[in-house]
Parts: structure tokens; sequence; C-alpha cells
């Protein structure tokens, strides 16, 4: 099966959490709005509501076949048993889409930094909103979401959150550990040593040979100011 | 089977959209924080996580015989096919599951518009970016969003999102009609003759027996102003 993935080309954004699956699953797959000439157009027409039938809402979509599934959290859990990266039983596959919505959560919470009052509006127009959302996100949500992980990851015993085995979630949450050094190099240098067993994780992940590989290549997109992690300096606290 | 449903007991919240479809299906269920005595203690117990293996990050939960779910879409994705509030079709399945996710960053989105800044803060200490949050809101989100609904109701034929047939996406939509009318009286009332097949899937919902009956019963918790949809007044333009 070849997979095509349909994101924004610009940015890692929410479609960075499917790229990384689909990398460390050795997976064939298009990341169809980066190919040179049209890519972009074909990924807005699957957008068109007035002719596809079932149109997804927004990117990331995949489409397997003939089937698209949108959401980066639905995606993983469609790939997961096809890529190997969950284990099979149903309760484990559950487990791991919880895991994934909270993650979901999570990075709605770090774009919401630095767009609290609305994506129609720049940054610059909203910056006072964004500050305090920071705040207030480093000082209770942060610590709550990121200790929430840590705790899976003891009971788990570690590396991952199934143990030995990695997961879709494994490769979610090493992109949280990046992103937020990335956007808070100083808030997260402050913090990591709260969440020992999240830092391993993510180091785990970063040596993984195809995960390695990926961050080499031109396929891995630079982090940048147009995505959800944005590194603002006046919001590093 | 007997399920437990987990959820604040003083609130309808996202725990809603699971009794909605509890109801619906006919289910065997205990809304165990409702229960007279140490109900809300019994819930707060399984998110302790020194004692839980695999604990919730927050309600909504369901327990299903030794099987704990978390997240509301992913509650609905599992009683789904028990409940018979989905078809069986793997794609059938997906779809349904992307549309709840889509419903769940609404929930999200409508949460904010009094709660822009933080959950940590009373809503009077963030009124100022209230206002100017949900004005955004109601300007860009809720045509793009409602929109996107009442096109899919448009494709699939009505009055339901898999046409004649009922599902658990249904039961959210009609969910989120009832909460913003109650919310934005004044705003929704203009909003609506945009959404008509919407509106109708509502009135059809409304009408279904155990729906009715279920709102004219006591296990239906009033909408009040700690739950997601919140009628203040100086919001609603």
């Amino acid at each position: 099966m070849r997979y095509e993935l349909y994101y924004w080309p610009e940015i890692q954004g929410r479609g960075e959490f499917v790229r990384l699956a689909l990398e460390e699953g050795g997976a064939d797959y298009v990341d169809v709005a980066r190919r040179r000439g049209r890519g972009r157009d074909a990924m807005t027409q699957f957008m068109d509501r007035g002719r596809v039938k079932r149109p997804p809402y927004a990117p990331p979509f995949l489409k397997a076949g003939k089937l698209i599934v949108a959401q980066s959290a639905l995606i993983l859990h469609y790939l997961g048993p096809r890529l190997r990266l969950v284990p099979r039983r149903e309760a484990d596959r559950l487990w791991a889409l919880q895991l994934q919505l909270t993650i979901t959560d999570l990075v709605k919470e770090i774009h919401d930094t630095h767009h609290p009052i609305s994506t129609a509006l720049y940054y610059e127009d909203q910056r006072p909103a964004a500050k305090r959302y920071t705040r207030e996100f480093w000082r209770h949500r942060v610590p709550k979401l990121l200790g929430y992980f840590e705790d899976v990851l003891r009971h788990s015993g570690g590396p991952y959150v199934f143990g030995r085995k990695v997961s879709y979630v494994d490769l979610s949450l090493f992109q949280i550990v990046e992103g937020l050094r990335y956007a808070f190099p100083r808030r997260m240098k402050r913090f990591e040593k709260k969440v020992p067993r999240l830092i391993k994780l993510r180091d785990e992940v970063a040596e993984r040979p195809r995960i390695a590989a990926y961050l080499q290549s031109e396929r891995r997109i630079p982090f940048n100011e147009w995505g959800i992690f944005r590194a603002y300096r006046e919001l590093d606290g």
C-alpha cells in the first residue's frame, strides 16, 4: 500500500505526528503537497465540499486506496497496526488512542500560547493575551500534562508507554519535547528535570535508526514561526 | 454488560455526549458520581495515579468490565457498535470518529469563549479576552465549523450524518445546537437560518422517544454556569 499524506508543505504542524509514524514504520508514502508543481492544489481539491462526498474538515489527512482519514490522532489509530506501531489487542489500541487524544489536547494548548484569541488575528494583535496565557500554561498545564505522561512511563517501566516496544504515541511525545525545546528553550531547560522519563523517551526515539535518518533528511521541515511551536522570545519567561 | 460512567455530577460537560449515547442506545448504565453517598470519591480513586496502572487523564471515563476508556470521542467510538449507534464497516466507523473529533475541537473552542486565558482563573478575571474571543469565534469559527456539518448533512441526504439511521455523532450535534441556544440565544437565533439541516437534525433527535424521555427526566442535568455552555449575557452580542 502506498499512502498519500496531505498536509501544508511549509510546516511540521499536526502533520508531523503522522510523518514520524510513516517514517518509523518504514511506510511507502508520498507527502503530496510537498511535491513539485501542483502538489498543494492536489490537497485542496479533496477539501472541496461541493465535490467530495466525505470531505475532511482540515489537513492532515491520509489517503489509503479509496479511504480518506483525517484528524492526526485518528490517522495514527488507523496506521498503528498496519505499521506495527501499536499492540494488536483492542484494550491496547484504545489506550494508545486515549493517550494520543490527550496529546492532541496538549498540542491545541501549545498552539494557543501564541494565538489565544483567534487564528484569524496576527500574533502581534494578541500579544498581551499570549503572554498571560503562556504564563498560566507553564504554571498549571505543563506540569499537569507532562506530569501525567511521566506517570504513564513510570507505570509502563519505560522507555516507552508500552514498555520496551515503541508505539506511535512515543513518536508524538518525542515531537512534543522537541517542539517545547524549540519554542521555550529557557522554560523547558528549567522544567525538564521534573520529567526524566519523558526526556529519556525523547533520547531513545531520537536514536532509532529510521527517525535519526529522517531528522537528518530534507523530508524533516525545520521548526519555524508558522507552525504550532514558535520561538517568540518574549513568551519564554 | 452494565456500564459505569464516571463524570462530574454537577454538570453536563463533556460527559453529556456519552450520556446521550447511553440513553439512546438503551444501555444498562450507572452514572457513578451522581449516586448518593460516596459516588464522587469512587470517581477520583480511578484517577489516583499512584494506584491505577493506566489512569485516565480526566473524566469522563467509562468502565466496561475491566476496561476503562477515557476521552469522550473515544468512549463513543467504543460504545458505537455495541449500542448500534454507528454502522459496522471500518470506513464508516472511522468517518464517525473523524466527525466526532471535529466536534471535540468545537467543544474546546466553545469552552474557551468564557475561559480563553486559563481554566485556573475565574471568568471575571479574563472577561475582556473572553469578549474578544467570542466575537472572533462567532465571526469565523461558528460559520466554518457548523457550515462544515451542514455540508456533511447535505451530502448524506439527512436527517442524520449517515442518512436515515441515527449515530452517536447526531446525538452530539443535537447537544451542540442545544448548548449554543442556551449560551448564545441572540447570536444563535440570527445564525440558525444558515444551517437548516443541522436544525432539522436537532429536531429529529429531540423527538426520538428515548431522548425525549431522558430530557424530561432528572437524569438530564440542566445547563448551568459551571459547564461548557454558559449563558453570560455580555458575550451574546
